[in-house]
């Protein structure tokens, strides 16, 4: 059983992978290939995602260098989608937490707020006013 | 900033969300959920489910009694998935593993193996032959 042969993409020829870190199994982000962004990714050992606002392949973290090396690769059960363990260089998310997901829902009041702080400056890294 | 105000719902109305297990933040599944599963979910503490594939709300696990006690929430940095840390009961696969991702890719020749045992017989669980 090939990985290729085992996936399905959508309609869009998208399938969504998680990305957790492969020290302590966290989510970091949840992001969208196609076949040639997988094919990159399994080729060079670093996360390429097709980015779908710019309608684009891309290597995570190009302008920042913050790249995920790909440590271990699983398969959903119906093979609708992917989760990578990574070596996550400095941090995921471009807000400059370690992960997307630092926002947290007060499970009562439906409130968000940041339940970890910044590692890193967003505006230095990207060069941009934030 | 509540909840709801901040998430993007996809043009199906849909929302990608993670469940992994709270005990080691383990990826357990991806499943969907539009706005009135995650309403269900955030008023029963349990994780509901729009099934796609039927196209229906349904509570995760309501055959096999496998419920998902949500313990935690968050949201990425644009709103456009979640991740829930949950209490699973039993195993989350209706294949019979505790996670969904229990197949493993091999980096270099891309084939595939179950990289867990069993926790349970999917026969039994759901009164099928398979």
């Amino acid at each position: 059983m090939k990985l290729l042969d085992q996936l399905t993409f959508d309609e869009k020829g998208l399938i969504p992978a998680i990305i957790a870190k492969v020290e302590d199994s966290r989510a970091l982000t949840l992001c969208y290939m196609n076949r040639e962004a997988l094919e990159r990714t399994l080729e060079t050992g670093k996360v390429h995602v097709f980015r779908r606002s710019q309608g684009r392949l891309m290597l995570k973290g190009e302008h920042s260098g913050h790249v995920q090396e790909v440590q271990r690769l699983f398969v959903d059960c119906e093979g609708k989608s992917l989760l990578f363990l990574v070596k996550q260089h400095v941090a995921a998310c471009h807000k400059g937490y370690e992960s997307c997901y630092f926002r947290e829902c007060d499970m009562q009041s439906g409130e968000l707020s940041a339940s970890e702080e910044r590692v890193f400056d967003p505006n230095e890294a990207y060069g941009q006013k934030g």
